[in-house]
Order: C-alpha cells, then sequence, then structure tokens
C-alpha cells in the first residue's frame, strides 16, 4: 500500500512535467500557425525569441535529471501503473533518451532558424527563386546533421532524424518498401505514356471564384465530419494541419483557375484534422492522447485526399453540388 | 576589472531570465489575441491550461531565488551599471517583490479563471444578460482580493491591484484627481441638459457597410502612421490592442448603423498600437523596452481617440474622404 501511494504520486509528478512540455509544444505549434497565417511580416524576430524559449524549457523538463529519476522510479515500478500509464512511461522514456543527447542550445538554434527562413521560403516561393531560400536550407541540414550526431546512428545520419516522425522505423525499412512498390509503379507511368487515351483536363483549370471555392470547400470538410466549433480553416502559403482536440488549424491555399489545389489541400488537411479532433480528450496532453506517427497520420490525409477526394464515386456525388456553388 | 567583469556576467543572466518573463507574457497576450480573435469555441480549456503553464513558468523565474540573489549582487553594485540597467534593475526588483508574495497557483487561478471566463462575459454580452457573467466577475474579484491579502496594503484592497497597471500611485491620489474634476464636470453635464441646442445625431445612425467601414478604418489608421508591417487590425467582440514593436495587434468591432463604435475603437487602439510600435527595439524584451504604465498608454489612445478623432478640424478634413468610400 505505502509503494503503490508513493508511485501514484511520482506518476502525478511526471504526468505534470509530461504536460508542461506538451502545451509548451502545443504553444509553439500555435506561434507557427500564426506566423504562417497572420503575423506582420516585422513579427519575424520577436517570434524566433518566443520559439527559442519555449524550445529551451520544454527540453529543460523532458531531458532534465528530474525526469531522469521520475522514469527511473516508474520504470522499477512498472508492474504498479495500468497499461495507459506504462504506455507514457514508455514513449517518455523514448522522447527523453533521444532529448538528452540534443543539447538546449542546438534545439533552439534549430527553431530559431526555422522561424528566420520561414520568410525567405516565402519569398523565393513567390519569385520561383530557389538560390533565395538555398542558403536556409543549406543551414538547416547542417543543424539537423548535428542533431544526427547527437543523437548517434549505425547507418545514415537520417535514420535517427526519421526516428522522430516515424518511431522505430529506419531508412532501409522505408527503402524497401518503396523498391517493392517500384516495378510496378515504373510499369504504371509507362503505360499511362504509351496509352493513346488522354484524359481532358480543361475542367480542372476552369475560372473558379475563390470566394466559392472557399464556400465549396468548408462544405465538403463539414461534410467529411469536421467540427468547426473545434477547429478553423485559414489561407496560408502551403496547406498545412495543426492542433489536436478542440483547436485544429487547417489552412489551403486558392489559385483562381486550378480547384485541385485548394479542394485537394484541404480534404488532405481535413483527414489530419479528423485525427487530431479525435483524439481521446481523456489522455490529452500525454503521449498516450497525441498522435502515434507521421505515417499514421498521413494515412488519415491521404485516404481523404486521393482515395475518397480523387475517385469517380466521390465526384458523381459532389460535381453537381459544384456546379450549383 | 575583476568586479566590473562579474557584474557583467550577473547583469548579463539578470537579463537573459529577464527576457524569457517578458517573451513568455508576450506569448500569454498573443494566446489572448487568438482566443478572442481566432479560436474555435471548443479551444477554450486547452487555453486554459497553457496560460496556466506560461504563467506559471514565469512567475517561476521573476519570483524565484536565482532572480533574488541576481538582484542583491546587482544593487550591491549598481554603481557599476550605467543608466539604462539601473532601470531594469529597479523595474525587475519592483515586479519581483511583488511577485515574491503571490503564490503560484494563485496566478495560475487567475489566469485559467480568466480564460474561462472569456466565453461566459461573451455569451452575457450577446444575450444582454449580466447574470451569465456575474458568478465569473465574483470569482475574478475574489482572486484578486486574495492577490491583494498576499502582497499587502494600508488603506483599502484596490492599491496593490492598481499598482500592478500603475506604479507608484493610490487610490486616494486618484479619488483625489477626480474630485477635482468633478465640479467643473458637473457643471458642464448641468449645462448641456440646460441647453437649447440639440446635436442632431441622425449622421451618426446612418447605415454604411461594413466593409467600407472597414476600408475607412484601415486608411485612417494608415495616416495616423500605423505601420502594417508591424501589425494588423482584426475584429472582436471588443476593441482592444496587444503586442509590442514588431507585431502589434489591434482590434475593433463593427455595427452597420453606428461608424463611431468602429472607427473611434480603432482610432483609440490605433493610438496603444503607436505607442507600442515606438518602443526602443534596442531594449526589446526589458523595462527599459516596455510600456511605462497603462496610464501613458490612455495618454496616447485618448488624444487620438478624443482630442484628435472627436474635433472639428479632424472632421472637416475626413468627411469628404468618407464620403467618398
Amino acid at each position: 500500500m505505502a509503494g503503490s501511494t508513493d508511485v501514484a504520486k511520482v506518476y502525478e509528478r511526471f504526468i505534470s512535467l509530461v504536460r508542461e512540455v506538451h502545451w509548451l509544444n502545443r504553444i509553439s505549434d500555435l506561434l507557427s500557425w500564426d506566423q504562417q497565417v497572420m503575423m506582420p511580416p516585422k513579427g519575424v524576430s520577436a517570434r524566433s525569441e518566443q520559439y527559442a524559449v519555449l524550445s529551451g524549457l520544454a527540453h529543460d523538463r523532458l531531458a532534465g535529471n528530474e525526469m531522469a529519476d521520475l522514469l527511473a522510479h516508474l520504470e522499477a515500478h512498472s508492474d504498479e501503473l495500468d497499461e495507459d500509464q506504462r504506455v507514457n512511461v514508455r514513449e517518455v522514456r523514448r522522447s527523453h533518451d533521444r532529448a538528452r543527447k540534443v543539447p538546449r542550445e542546438l534545439i533552439q538554434e534549430i527553431v530559431t532558424t526555422e522561424g528566420l527562413s520561414q520568410k525567405h521560403w516565402l519569398e523565393a516561393k513567390q519569385k520561383d527563386d530557389f538560390s533565395i531560400f538555398a542558403p536556409w536550407l543549406e543551414k538547416m541540414v547542417a543543424l539537423k546533421r548535428r542533431v544526427a550526431d547527437a543523437i548517434g546512428y549505425e547507418k545514415t545520419p537520417y535514420d535517427p532524424l526519421l526516428d522522430e516522425f516515424e518511431p522505430h522505423t529506419t531508412s532501409e525499412e522505408v527503402a524497401g518498401v518503396l523498391e517493392g512498390l517500384k516495378p510496378a509503379l515504373v510499369e504504371l507511368v509507362r503505360r499511362i505514356e504509351s496509352s493513346s487515351i488522354r484524359p481532358r483536363r480543361e475542367i480542372l483549370e476552369r475560372s473558379f471564384p475563390i470566394a466559392k471555392q472557399e464556400e465549396f470547400g468548408a462544405w465538403i470538410v463539414r461534410l467529411m465530419g469536421f467540427d468547426f466549433e473545434a477547429g478553423r480553416i485559414d489561407r496560408s502559403p502551403h496547406p498545412f494541419c495543426s492542433g489536436a482536440n478542440g483547436d485544429v488549424r487547417i489552412t489551403t491555399r486558392y489559385k483562381e483557375d486550378y480547384i485541385p489545389a485548394s479542394l485537394f489541400g484541404l480534404m488532405h488537411e481535413t483527414g489530419h484534422g479528423l485525427y487530431d479532433q479525435g483524439l481521446d480528450p481523456k489522455h490529452e496532453g500525454t503521449p498516450r492522447g497525441f498522435t502515434v506517427s507521421l505515417g499514421v497520420h498521413e494515412s488519415q490525409s491521404r485516404l481523404w485526399e486521393n482515395l475518397v477526394g480523387r475517385s469517380m464515386h466521390f465526384w458523381r456525388f459532389a460535381f453537381p453540388f459544384l456546379q450549383a456553388f
């Protein structure tokens, strides 16, 4: 009994640290949403300072000695934890071990560089001139290599970086999957190229007022089940989805003469958004209540974008509505 | 020489803590802007958690023992500091002493209660039913009384609360100023009421499309000198201004048949915004580079709203433009 009470208290403190890390990261996500959707251009340097503060504090909590002690204690008494609690200990252990190897200053340099590079990326995109962004990309690659070196790897520096998005997965495994798909895909492209059938694409490039694209897009997103009381749609130079549970932000961009740009972007991000709105609020703020991996996330976004959005069945249903908008 | 190097290092650490506190507070401000302007309704509980994390961390830094040691060291060597540095030490000492008396949990309860009460305030406003907001207001008053008790006071609990907005000012002083104004104001109102002249107000209540109000408002704001590269205008249920330096957010609300609501709100908030955009970026993140007091702030907002915006000279200039919009 005394042991259990002790473990319960340790777990409570552990979870309160874990939730602080979670909220600091969600705040960073919101700042990033704001930067891409709302922030005036001269806000960029202050924003980078803010990322540095948040990521530094999150790192202190996740990688610190207190977390190390809490994890060790909980692991030594894992038989007294329930399944959800063991998931949280296991996943925080993963992140903790990883974070401990990466210097706080390196993390801060990465997030401030990301923040500052955003506007150069945007300028490069607008002017269609990669040379504007190239030095920033080089800087980021160099920083990410330092992360890989700090964490360590057996075969390729990409492995420890991949692990951040797709836990327990290696470049070799991914290459195996892609190599397996290659023959059939190459054959498919060859058959398309040599076919005499040429689909008419004019319908995709028909002029469609942006205000109407926005209305139609929101209508589709609502039909897909997205809860607008727990999320919103905005515009950004490139579509993305961020947030979780009761506050999910999705974005898209509009081209008057190419509705697929906005619509499939929206359906893709709504796939992400539905996953995020569906997270179990009981476990909010802990790994047990958060995204599993980017692959699982993409399984939802691509399901909606490609298997639904680009299907004949969907368009047999949706096209008459699109015409009526 | 050894002494100076030491003080320089201590000051450097001091300022890095001070800047962390500053950025945590500015992030809270942005979250609050987002809550009032952008956030979907179901985001409210997560947002309150975020306020609690940020305010707790800011409190730790401001009220902690490290800050106490740094302040004591710098005060003992204040002859080695320049004037700007002494201002920062003096002002952080004020905030530190104050923060040290207020428990972290109380601060966190206040910011989460504020976050949660926002939607009840909005509902009360929309339904014109004060009873919806009353219990939340009572809760806030009770919490603020606890802050006053924690800080201590001689005459009235309002004094330590007033001090947060208008440093070194007491209720008695403010009452003295207001009492001095009272006779002339009472006489003014009496003369207005008994005058036979009745101004025609129809022009204020003329229908004016909201999109046009928005355009005209932005045009005035730009003329006032607001830098849209370093700020933006949005809508919120009640006008406010937040942010600083390169990222100042001002808001207003629109009534189709009452242009003063949006316009004078905008001119008022732009007064705040010009002050914020004019802060010296060299001292960003420190008291030396931040707002002096609410009174000084209001001197700018009311100058623009009342002395400029409600003047005959302004309207002789602006009215033809308003008619042309």
